[in-house]
Protein backbone atom coordinates (compact mmCIF):
# COMPACT_ATOMS: atom_id res chain seq x y z
CA UNK A 1 0.00 0.00 0.00
CA UNK A 2 2.08 2.64 -1.18
CA UNK A 3 0.89 6.01 -0.53
CA UNK A 4 0.86 7.98 -4.11
CA UNK A 5 2.28 12.07 -5.38
CA UNK A 6 -0.27 14.29 -4.28
CA UNK A 7 -2.42 15.01 -7.09
CA UNK A 8 -2.99 18.99 -8.13
CA UNK A 9 -7.01 18.45 -8.30
CA UNK A 10 -8.94 17.73 -4.70
CA UNK A 11 -11.28 15.66 -6.04
CA UNK A 12 -8.23 12.94 -7.40
CA UNK A 13 -6.81 13.47 -4.02
CA UNK A 14 -9.91 11.79 -2.28
CA UNK A 15 -10.29 9.61 -5.17
CA UNK A 16 -6.70 8.60 -4.57
CA UNK A 17 -7.91 7.64 -1.30
CA UNK A 18 -11.55 6.49 -2.16
CA UNK A 19 -10.41 5.22 -5.70
CA UNK A 20 -12.61 1.52 -4.85
CA UNK A 21 -16.29 0.74 -4.09
CA UNK A 22 -14.80 -0.78 -0.78
CA UNK A 23 -13.10 2.03 0.65
CA UNK A 24 -16.08 4.08 0.66
CA UNK A 25 -18.89 1.10 2.25
CA UNK A 26 -16.42 0.67 4.90
CA UNK A 27 -16.38 4.19 6.00
CA UNK A 28 -20.40 4.33 5.30
CA UNK A 29 -20.33 1.63 7.81
CA UNK A 30 -18.18 3.60 10.24
CA UNK A 31 -20.88 5.57 10.24
CA UNK A 32 -23.85 3.56 10.93
CA UNK A 33 -22.01 2.51 14.34
CA UNK A 34 -19.70 -0.47 13.18
CA UNK A 35 -16.28 -1.14 14.79
CA UNK A 36 -14.67 -4.59 14.74
CA UNK A 37 -13.22 -5.91 11.87
CA UNK A 38 -16.16 -9.00 12.10
CA UNK A 39 -18.74 -5.99 11.77
CA UNK A 40 -17.31 -4.58 8.75
CA UNK A 41 -16.68 -7.69 6.91
CA UNK A 42 -20.40 -8.76 7.47
CA UNK A 43 -21.74 -5.36 6.25
CA UNK A 44 -20.15 -5.11 3.49
CA UNK A 45 -19.74 -8.75 2.21
CA UNK A 46 -15.70 -7.63 1.50
CA UNK A 47 -12.97 -9.71 1.71
CA UNK A 48 -10.99 -10.08 4.72
CA UNK A 49 -7.80 -9.35 2.82
CA UNK A 50 -9.14 -6.28 1.05
CA UNK A 51 -11.01 -5.08 4.72
CA UNK A 52 -7.62 -5.27 6.10
CA UNK A 53 -6.00 -3.34 3.50
CA UNK A 54 -8.87 -0.73 3.56
CA UNK A 55 -8.46 -0.23 7.58
CA UNK A 56 -4.77 0.04 7.61
CA UNK A 57 -5.10 2.84 4.30
CA UNK A 58 -7.99 4.67 6.10
CA UNK A 59 -6.21 4.33 9.64
CA UNK A 60 -2.59 5.45 7.90
CA UNK A 61 -5.09 8.40 6.56
CA UNK A 62 -6.39 9.18 9.83
CA UNK A 63 -10.00 9.01 9.12
CA UNK A 64 -10.22 5.73 11.05
CA UNK A 65 -8.34 5.31 14.11
CA UNK A 66 -7.34 2.43 15.68
CA UNK A 67 -8.03 1.35 19.20
CA UNK A 68 -6.72 -1.51 21.32
CA UNK A 69 -9.74 -3.32 23.12
CA UNK A 70 -7.81 -5.88 24.40
CA UNK A 71 -10.53 -8.36 23.73
CA UNK A 72 -8.71 -11.50 22.48
CA UNK A 73 -10.42 -12.37 18.73
CA UNK A 74 -11.83 -9.09 18.51
CA UNK A 75 -9.02 -6.82 19.79
CA UNK A 76 -9.21 -3.77 17.69
CA UNK A 77 -11.49 -1.18 17.14
CA UNK A 78 -12.04 1.59 14.19
CA UNK A 79 -13.87 4.89 15.31
CA UNK A 80 -14.21 7.95 12.39
CA UNK A 81 -11.75 10.78 13.37
CA UNK A 82 -12.54 14.32 13.04
CA UNK A 83 -11.22 14.06 9.57
CA UNK A 84 -13.58 11.16 9.23
CA UNK A 85 -16.67 12.93 10.38
CA UNK A 86 -16.25 15.36 7.85
CA UNK A 87 -17.11 12.95 5.00
CA UNK A 88 -20.78 13.27 5.69
CA UNK A 89 -21.39 15.59 3.47
CA UNK A 90 -20.02 13.85 0.57
CA UNK A 91 -22.10 10.76 1.60
CA UNK A 92 -25.14 12.93 2.21
CA UNK A 93 -24.48 13.90 -1.33
CA UNK A 94 -24.20 10.74 -2.75
CA UNK A 95 -27.35 9.28 -1.29
CA UNK A 96 -29.03 12.02 -2.31
CA UNK A 97 -28.27 11.63 -6.04
CA UNK A 98 -28.53 7.72 -5.67
CA UNK A 99 -32.43 8.00 -4.27
CA UNK A 100 -33.09 10.88 -7.04
CA UNK A 101 -31.60 9.38 -9.82
CA UNK A 102 -30.82 5.45 -9.19
CA UNK A 103 -34.36 3.75 -8.37
CA UNK A 104 -37.53 5.15 -9.75
CA UNK A 105 -40.13 6.85 -8.51
CA UNK A 106 -38.82 8.15 -4.89
CA UNK A 107 -38.22 4.10 -4.32
CA UNK A 108 -35.44 4.83 -2.49
CA UNK A 109 -33.26 1.95 0.07
CA UNK A 110 -32.51 4.34 2.77
CA UNK A 111 -33.95 8.39 4.04
CA UNK A 112 -32.06 10.89 6.12
CA UNK A 113 -34.72 12.25 8.10
CA UNK A 114 -34.18 15.10 11.18
CA UNK A 115 -34.83 13.48 14.36
CA UNK A 116 -36.91 16.31 15.53
CA UNK A 117 -39.49 16.61 12.71
CA UNK A 118 -39.19 13.58 11.29
CA UNK A 119 -38.88 14.73 7.56
CA UNK A 120 -36.23 14.30 5.20
CA UNK A 121 -33.36 16.44 5.14
CA UNK A 122 -33.17 18.99 2.26
CA UNK A 123 -31.07 18.26 -0.91
CA UNK A 124 -27.79 20.15 -0.16
CA UNK A 125 -27.24 23.09 -2.19
CA UNK A 126 -24.13 25.07 -2.63
CA UNK A 127 -24.51 28.39 -0.87
CA UNK A 128 -22.89 31.80 -0.89
CA UNK A 129 -21.32 33.01 2.65
CA UNK A 130 -24.67 34.78 3.17
CA UNK A 131 -26.52 31.80 2.78
CA UNK A 132 -27.69 32.34 -0.58
CA UNK A 133 -28.14 29.55 -2.87
CA UNK A 134 -26.51 29.24 -5.93
CA UNK A 135 -27.00 27.96 -9.47
CA UNK A 136 -23.99 26.60 -11.22
CA UNK A 137 -23.78 29.41 -13.38
CA UNK A 138 -23.39 31.86 -10.00
CA UNK A 139 -20.11 29.62 -9.42
CA UNK A 140 -16.96 30.06 -11.15
CA UNK A 141 -13.68 27.21 -10.15
CA UNK A 142 -9.92 29.46 -9.87
CA UNK A 143 -6.75 27.91 -9.22
CA UNK A 144 -6.72 27.86 -5.28
CA UNK A 145 -3.12 28.99 -2.85
CA UNK A 146 -1.44 25.45 -3.92
CA UNK A 147 -2.74 25.43 -7.51
CA UNK A 148 0.11 24.20 -9.97
CA UNK A 149 1.23 25.86 -13.37
CA UNK A 150 -1.05 23.06 -14.92
CA UNK A 151 -3.74 23.73 -12.74
CA UNK A 152 -3.71 27.29 -13.60
CA UNK A 153 -3.70 26.30 -17.62
CA UNK A 154 -6.47 23.96 -17.04
CA UNK A 155 -8.55 26.37 -15.81
CA UNK A 156 -7.67 28.96 -17.70
CA UNK A 157 -8.31 26.55 -20.81
CA UNK A 158 -11.88 25.81 -19.25
CA UNK A 159 -13.28 28.72 -18.62
CA UNK A 160 -12.45 29.58 -22.39
CA UNK A 161 -14.62 26.27 -23.68
CA UNK A 162 -16.74 26.59 -21.32
CA UNK A 163 -20.43 26.34 -20.36
CA UNK A 164 -20.72 27.74 -17.20
CA UNK A 165 -20.67 24.29 -15.41
CA UNK A 166 -19.11 24.27 -11.79
CA UNK A 167 -16.80 22.89 -10.64
CA UNK B 1 -19.70 -3.52 -19.78
CA UNK B 2 -22.51 -5.41 -17.81
CA UNK B 3 -24.69 -3.72 -15.38
CA UNK B 4 -24.82 -4.80 -12.07
CA UNK B 5 -27.90 -5.61 -9.92
CA UNK B 6 -29.58 -2.51 -8.28
CA UNK B 7 -27.99 -2.54 -4.62
CA UNK B 8 -29.83 -1.82 -1.72
CA UNK B 9 -28.13 0.88 -0.55
CA UNK B 10 -28.05 4.39 -2.45
CA UNK B 11 -24.25 5.05 -2.07
CA UNK B 12 -23.28 1.44 -3.15
CA UNK B 13 -25.80 2.47 -6.40
CA UNK B 14 -23.72 5.40 -7.11
CA UNK B 15 -20.23 3.10 -5.92
CA UNK B 16 -21.05 1.04 -9.06
CA UNK B 17 -20.88 3.45 -11.36
CA UNK B 18 -18.58 5.55 -9.67
CA UNK B 19 -16.46 2.58 -8.26
CA UNK B 20 -13.11 3.51 -9.78
CA UNK B 21 -11.47 6.69 -10.42
CA UNK B 22 -11.65 7.43 -13.49
CA UNK B 23 -15.26 7.60 -13.87
CA UNK B 24 -15.44 10.99 -11.58
CA UNK B 25 -12.05 12.54 -12.96
CA UNK B 26 -14.23 12.26 -16.33
CA UNK B 27 -17.41 13.82 -14.87
CA UNK B 28 -14.98 16.42 -13.23
CA UNK B 29 -14.22 17.05 -17.40
CA UNK B 30 -17.28 17.29 -18.50
CA UNK B 31 -17.88 20.09 -15.28
CA UNK B 32 -15.13 21.77 -17.08
CA UNK B 33 -16.36 21.82 -20.33
CA UNK B 34 -14.82 19.27 -22.04
CA UNK B 35 -16.91 17.39 -24.53
CA UNK B 36 -14.68 15.91 -27.36
CA UNK B 37 -13.13 12.21 -26.74
CA UNK B 38 -9.47 14.15 -27.25
CA UNK B 39 -10.03 17.00 -24.44
CA UNK B 40 -11.39 14.44 -21.65
CA UNK B 41 -7.87 12.03 -22.87
CA UNK B 42 -5.54 15.07 -22.86
CA UNK B 43 -6.92 16.00 -19.38
CA UNK B 44 -7.24 13.12 -17.38
CA UNK B 45 -4.42 11.70 -18.78
CA UNK B 46 -6.48 7.87 -19.07
CA UNK B 47 -5.76 5.23 -21.17
CA UNK B 48 -8.19 5.29 -24.71
CA UNK B 49 -9.84 2.17 -23.89
CA UNK B 50 -10.96 3.15 -20.64
CA UNK B 51 -12.10 6.31 -21.33
CA UNK B 52 -13.99 4.88 -24.15
CA UNK B 53 -15.39 1.95 -21.45
CA UNK B 54 -16.33 4.91 -19.54
CA UNK B 55 -17.83 6.93 -21.84
CA UNK B 56 -20.01 4.30 -23.13
CA UNK B 57 -20.57 3.67 -19.14
CA UNK B 58 -21.52 7.13 -18.28
CA UNK B 59 -24.00 7.43 -21.68
CA UNK B 60 -25.52 3.92 -20.78
CA UNK B 61 -26.29 4.96 -17.42
CA UNK B 62 -28.24 8.25 -18.69
CA UNK B 63 -25.12 10.93 -16.99
CA UNK B 64 -23.85 11.62 -20.83
CA UNK B 65 -25.33 12.07 -23.52
CA UNK B 66 -23.50 11.31 -27.14
CA UNK B 67 -24.06 13.76 -29.99
CA UNK B 68 -23.06 13.20 -33.39
CA UNK B 69 -21.49 16.20 -34.41
CA UNK B 70 -20.74 15.28 -37.80
CA UNK B 71 -16.74 16.30 -37.67
CA UNK B 72 -14.69 13.28 -39.38
CA UNK B 73 -11.75 12.66 -36.38
CA UNK B 74 -13.80 14.57 -33.77
CA UNK B 75 -17.42 12.96 -34.80
CA UNK B 76 -18.90 12.77 -31.47
CA UNK B 77 -19.59 15.13 -28.24
CA UNK B 78 -20.40 14.23 -24.64
CA UNK B 79 -22.71 16.63 -22.28
CA UNK B 80 -24.02 16.08 -18.97
CA UNK B 81 -27.69 15.26 -18.67
CA UNK B 82 -29.73 16.81 -16.37
CA UNK B 83 -28.82 13.53 -13.67
CA UNK B 84 -25.21 14.17 -14.76
CA UNK B 85 -25.44 17.81 -13.55
CA UNK B 86 -27.10 16.57 -11.00
CA UNK B 87 -23.88 15.20 -9.06
CA UNK B 88 -22.29 18.88 -8.71
CA UNK B 89 -23.40 18.68 -4.86
CA UNK B 90 -21.10 15.36 -4.61
CA UNK B 91 -18.05 16.69 -6.55
CA UNK B 92 -18.34 20.10 -4.10
CA UNK B 93 -18.37 18.18 -1.39
CA UNK B 94 -15.49 16.18 -2.47
CA UNK B 95 -13.67 19.27 -3.23
CA UNK B 96 -14.43 20.99 -0.15
CA UNK B 97 -13.22 17.28 1.80
CA UNK B 98 -10.26 17.21 0.13
CA UNK B 99 -9.31 20.81 0.27
CA UNK B 100 -9.46 21.00 4.06
CA UNK B 101 -8.42 17.48 4.80
CA UNK B 102 -5.66 16.54 2.29
CA UNK B 103 -3.56 19.76 2.15
CA UNK B 104 -1.71 21.65 4.54
CA UNK B 105 -3.04 25.33 5.78
CA UNK B 106 -5.52 26.04 3.40
CA UNK B 107 -3.21 24.93 0.69
CA UNK B 108 -5.77 23.26 -1.64
CA UNK B 109 -4.70 23.72 -6.33
CA UNK B 110 -8.37 24.78 -6.51
CA UNK B 111 -11.25 26.71 -5.28
CA UNK B 112 -14.77 27.63 -5.99
CA UNK B 113 -15.83 31.09 -5.22
CA UNK B 114 -19.08 33.20 -6.13
CA UNK B 115 -18.64 35.01 -9.64
CA UNK B 116 -20.93 37.97 -7.93
CA UNK B 117 -18.74 38.57 -4.62
CA UNK B 118 -15.58 36.69 -5.90
CA UNK B 119 -16.10 35.07 -2.32
CA UNK B 120 -15.54 31.16 -1.42
CA UNK B 121 -18.98 29.17 -1.48
CA UNK B 122 -19.79 28.13 2.11
CA UNK B 123 -19.33 24.66 3.24
CA UNK B 124 -22.29 22.14 2.44
CA UNK B 125 -24.32 21.85 5.50
CA UNK B 126 -27.25 18.93 5.99
CA UNK B 127 -30.45 21.08 6.63
CA UNK B 128 -33.63 20.58 7.42
CA UNK B 129 -36.62 21.11 5.78
CA UNK B 130 -36.98 24.81 7.44
CA UNK B 131 -33.37 25.42 6.62
CA UNK B 132 -32.05 25.07 10.05
CA UNK B 133 -28.47 23.38 10.00
CA UNK B 134 -27.85 19.96 11.06
CA UNK B 135 -25.36 18.58 13.21
CA UNK B 136 -24.82 14.43 13.29
CA UNK B 137 -26.59 13.92 16.17
CA UNK B 138 -29.93 15.87 14.55
CA UNK B 139 -30.39 13.04 11.61
CA UNK B 140 -31.07 9.64 11.41
CA UNK B 141 -31.07 7.10 8.84
CA UNK B 142 -34.23 5.22 8.16
CA UNK B 143 -35.73 2.79 5.59
CA UNK B 144 -37.17 4.19 2.54
CA UNK B 145 -39.76 3.20 0.35
CA UNK B 146 -37.51 0.56 -1.47
CA UNK B 147 -35.74 -0.77 1.32
CA UNK B 148 -35.05 -4.61 1.33
CA UNK B 149 -36.20 -6.35 4.36
CA UNK B 150 -31.88 -6.79 5.32
CA UNK B 151 -32.05 -2.91 4.82
CA UNK B 152 -34.62 -3.15 7.57
CA UNK B 153 -32.40 -5.16 9.83
CA UNK B 154 -29.01 -3.36 8.88
CA UNK B 155 -30.85 -0.17 10.00
CA UNK B 156 -32.77 -1.68 13.34
CA UNK B 157 -29.23 -2.79 14.34
CA UNK B 158 -27.19 0.32 13.33
CA UNK B 159 -29.58 2.29 15.76
CA UNK B 160 -28.72 -0.22 18.38
CA UNK B 161 -24.67 -0.07 18.47
CA UNK B 162 -24.70 3.32 16.73
CA UNK B 163 -22.53 6.36 18.17
CA UNK B 164 -25.33 8.85 16.64
CA UNK B 165 -23.47 9.46 13.15
CA UNK B 166 -25.26 9.68 10.37
CA UNK B 167 -25.97 8.08 7.75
Amino acid sequence: MTKPHKPDCPVAAMLNIFGDRWTLLVIREAFYGAARFSEFERNTGIAKNLLADRLALLTCEGILEKQDVGQSGTRYAYHLTDKGRALQPVLIAMVQWGNAHCYKDGNGPIEIIERASGLPIAPLQPSAQDGAILEAADMKVIPGPGATKRTHARLAEAYKTQTKETP
